[in-house]
């Protein structure tokens, strides 16, 4: 039975609300004593446990978990985010979440500021930070998980899957679908690590098969379906007879074909296209469109996962899971 | 200047790290008076305001603030999501997070596992709540801000738009469009109020037009493009000659006008479909989907601000603001 039970079962059956279940918790002291008692029997006799992990913590330490994101607005993290979530409400853990918006400056703030709360965990989806971040955490000793890449020195903990190999399985498969003029653009790279691998880990494969690149086919765009559509329009414009594009980022891939549309080009006989990441919209476009699929979500269980495990003291020392990726083929390639 | 500075100026200006900046303000007895005199005599000389709420706030109270959505993988609620982050960040309140779900008891659960947090704001994206749950909610005295429909009767304040109107509004522009034959799927209505009303408007405005819609022609379908599809299908396989749906919920509109690409039906010529929620999506669809555009990321906006209002006590007392909806008129009616 045990995890079957609720916070509002117990409340339930020791005939309070559940409200007092979480202050006998929380805040014993707050309670009063033949309430406290009468709880903490229901807990003892239905075996409660799904904030033993939060209860455990110690007194310096609050039951919050701070996790900061790129961008909240972007599909892609609310995976991620849903699946941390997932995870830390099983444990009476609690989510703190920002973002931001791209910048390795307005992270070291956040963290500064997440810190001061004395969180009991913090996850991070980016693996580049200031000095000055990277120092606080390591002198403030919280659990922290990075994601979003595999860095080579993890402040603590690490779980997420290679973008320079992503990149790389992708110019293997679009090379053995007999493509040979390629074009490549992402979203602004700037301080963005995950797609600067992506993009290096593609040239690398295309060099690996003889085929070096023209710069000029090499593009930054902004986000959105306009910015797949700007960059199909634009590579098209450079080099008329391209063959393959890959577009590495958020919905790109999507943007690009609703213009190819627009335009009467057939996808993939007068232009194969490729995206990177898998989502409802990619499986569903017409053709559908070939991705390299993240496991976005299982990443955000992982993450938590690994949080708790610390929290739990089943598990120290360093951690560096590689959840891997996969290329899907569908009609677009 | 004001406003411009961050924590990590006065860190600068003070020769200590923004670690110790945010530990002056949080936990001042934590650091040494010579160096919180130090961070105090930056923050005057250069005004940095943003943590003024943070710490105004009565030591019973933290900076959290409580979210609670229906789903965090649902790109709907991360627009409201950025839009409350964006507020707090600038106030020094932090965000804590979670999805109940659509359950009204796990929001119930959800709600007494905040308020031992003791947060100084919730909100609540969800407007009918257990007994429990809103007795919690007075009891508390919380500021608390409810969205995502304009209940009768708010737990304290509300900001959202009336979705009886929307669907009554998109019912008018149909009928403008010359439409007489109609079909209507949503997602799982269950406890959803925002949908019921969605579609309760839609009914209402066809039987002011002396219309009155075959139960049969209105559907409930699973989420995402898949939803979309199956509606398309099973409406039409009704009805073989209904002029136009309107899929109120998600992405249904754009799946089930991909669902009209791989059966070749033109829109709007052989249907016409319009959507609810407008995004990227709609507008890059070939044709671009016409919908109702709900100011999400401006309900996260105000939905904040009126919490931190309350914070510096500018203002008490219910509030209810209607941010309204535009009908947005494109190809696809």
């Amino acid at each position: 039975m045990e995890g079957e039970i609720s916070m509002r079962d117990v409340a339930r059956l020791a005939g309070v609300s559940p409200m007092t279940v979480s202050r006998a918790l929380s805040a014993p002291h707050l309670v009063r004593p033949e309430t406290l008692e009468q709880v903490q029997s229901v807990i003892r006799t239905v075996g409660y446990v799904p904030n033993r992990v939060a209860a455990s913590l110690s007194s310096r330490r609050t039951s919050l978990v701070g996790l900061i994101v790129p961008s909240l607005r972007n599909a892609l993290y609310a995976q991620t985010i849903q699946g941390i979530s997932d995870v830390l409400q099983r444990h009476g853990l609690h989510l703190i979440i920002s973002d931001s918006g791209y910048s390795l400056e307005r992270e070291e703030e956040l963290i500064a500021a997440y810190l001061a709360q004395r969180p009991c965990g913090l996850i991070l989806h980016n693996t580049v930070h200031t000095p000055a971040a990277r120092q606080m955490l390591e002198a403030a000793g919280v659990p922290c998980v990075e994601t979003g890449n595999l860095p080579p020195q993890p402040v603590d903990m690490a779980v997420s899957y290679s973008n320079h190999a992503a990149g790389r399985a992708m110019a293997g498969h679009l090379l053995s679908r007999g493509y040979r003029r390629f074009g490549f653009a992402s979203l602004r790279i700037g301080t963005n690590e995950r797609l600067r691998e992506r993009r290096d880990g593609f040239l690398a494969g295309l060099r690996a098969a003889g085929i070096t690149l023209d710069p000029a086919m090499v593009l930054e765009v902004d986000e959105g379906l306009e910015g797949g559509s700007r960059a199909l329009a634009e590579l098209l414009a450079r080099d008329a007879s391209v063959q393959a594009l890959f577009l590495a980022g958020d919905v790109l891939a999507a943007g690009a074909i609703f213009e190819c549309a627009r335009r009467g080009l057939r996808v993939p006989q007068d232009i194969a296209i490729a995206g990177s990441d898998d989502n409802d919209l990619m499986q569903h476009m017409v053709p559908p469109v070939t991705t390299v699929r993240f496991p976005r979500y299982r990443i955000g269980v992982r993450s938590a996962e690994l949080i708790v495990s610390r929290l739990e003291a089943e598990a120290s020392g360093p951690v560096m899971e590689d959840l891997g990726f996969e290329v899907v083929q569908r009609g677009s390639t």
